[in-house]
């Protein structure tokens, strides 16, 4: 019974201290961080898009994703995660099992994030589980990373490595929070986005907010051996390089930012003088420059195309 | 394609001057009401359960009763709504035209209460209809209404009328936003809960917040026509005044106050001194007394135990 469910969730969450009135109630009521402006996002995962289809997810690891890509959002504005709401529609059969191990993954993601669960919404239904969370930041006015502000003469860094995340990877989604501080604290960034659907495609979106170009050096692209793997298993697929560009579900930074704290922070991020950095590579991989669109550079400097590929939720 | 309908999106939603970064990037950024706390609530809606099946289903009004369900959620902490995101998992064919008039939907009742659209999230597969919105509001601090601080000689209030919902009214919610703000601003309320699964099952949610009990008389209770139409339609299923125990879907405001409040209040309303109030009744139905569960006292003065009805969300 959802009463009993709810019960269970309440006694398990606990309230955290920061807020007036935790899960439970009607909406949740939190004392704003003093002088910060307030991070909101949402994503919501689907049985069969976002994670397999029954049998083959498992409900821990589906929790911790649904916390983590909104980690992802917000560690993209430079934000610090605060609290979060979830809503799920449970199978009505075996969604007992199915939601006390969703909310464990939640708590274990959310706990080694800092983030609160402040509440939330439960439905049973015949249909796939969904998980919906929305998560509440806190940000320094004046040190948000929007998506829009590319500026000619940029040089464009990637946090870790790209590609062939399906091989189970993104069910183990790595948020860059820890790091997107760290650079925040450092370095002004002028643009960031996470790669969600595709290196190439979330680039494209960074470019065309901002009204600029990009050249990519195809060469220095940080490819994930699960790409290299991905990519042997079916060659007719595209390249480990195609993979990185265009598989998604990274969640990994896109960066934007001026040549000299481009400099300052890859030296900083080599000689290991960024205080509590988790280890997660950081590269440069190309520059932004007037116009519209994309080149990506091989090599042998042979310029060509390239297009935004990636993932894109079709429908008519 | 999803980047086509985002962009239409963002276009139809503008960007609202409380907000440093709108809807289209990674996050919302907002600026939060000098001296207020912060609210957060969150819903889901889905297909068969919240609102009937495709093709029976009209997306404009899933899309308002989406944003007004969580508008019913802050009205029941006396919040101030303030900014929403959302998330929909859209059918594969047809998911323009969905996604475009649930849209149309979520934006008319969100720009009736000055809520902003500022984020959200698409997916598109074969499942059904899936609406999540998330609310961010604000309340003064001191004057936000719990569920679990419901007191003993306290006086039980209830605006509108219930049961009945399901032959229409479901899906044409009136959140109590305004009669909130008006209550809030004039008397102290101990507890407030907004009916969403029963009031008799709400009211019962409150009183075990509270570690209080209540008597309840049947013949006070306001009965939507609705709850007459139906038990006049299927005489089986329960009297009128049993739907508008247990019916739900009602986004009535029960609240729980001090009888000098209560008088107050019912006075201000009676002799129209509300400024702004939109009309809705107001209906002393009962009293919280010490112990626990509810008892329903009937016109000829005899007492029976009143079961905590409503929807509840069975799954095993």
């Amino acid at each position: 019974m959802e009463q009993r469910f709810i019960d269970w969730l309440v006694s398990e969450v606990g309230v955290d201290p920061r807020n007036d009135v935790g899960i439970g109630d009607d909406a949740a009521v939190m004392r704003p961080p003093a002088g910060r402006r307030t991070v909101l996002c949402t994503d919501m995962l689907c049985e069969g898009v976002h994670f397999p289809a029954s049998p083959g997810y498992d409900p821990r690891a589906v929790g911790r994703k649904a916390i983590a890509v909104n980690l992802s959002d917000v560690a993209a504005m430079a934000g610090r995660p605060e609290s979060a709401v979830v809503s799920v529609a449970l199978p009505r059969r075996g969604g007992q099992h199915v939601g006390e191990h969703l909310l464990a993954g939640m708590l274990e993601e959310a706990r080694r994030f800092g983030v609160a669960l402040v509440g939330g919404d439960t439905t049973s239904w015949d249909g796939p589980l969904v998980v919906n969370v929305a998560m509440l930041g806190s940000v320094v006015p004046g040190r948000v990373w929007r998506r829009d502000g590319a500026r000619e003469g940029d040089v464009l860094l990637v946090t870790g490595a790209c590609g062939g995340s399906l091989l189970g990877r993104h069910l183990a989604v790595q948020p860059r929070v820890t790091e997107a501080r760290l650079i925040a604290e450092m370095v002004t960034v002028h643009a960031a986005i996470d790669i969600s659907d595709g290196l190439a495609l979330d680039l494209s979106r960074m470019l065309e907010a901002s009204g600029c170009a990009a050249e990519v050096d195809l060469a220095l692209i940080p490819i994930h051996p699960d790409a290299v793997a991905a990519a042997e298993a079916e060659p007719t697929k595209g390249t480990a390089c195609d993979r990185a560009l265009g598989d998604g579900e990274d969640f990994e930074l896109l960066l934007s930012l001026a040549p000299a704290e481009a400099e300052k922070l890859l030296a900083a991020h080599e000689h290991g003088t960024l205080a509590g950095w988790p280890g997660t590579s950081l590269t440069e991989i190309g520059r932004v420059v007037a116009g519209r669109g994309m080149v990506g550079i091989a090599e042998d400097g042979s310029r060509s195309v390239l297009p935004p590929r990636g993932y894109l939720h079709a429908f008519n």
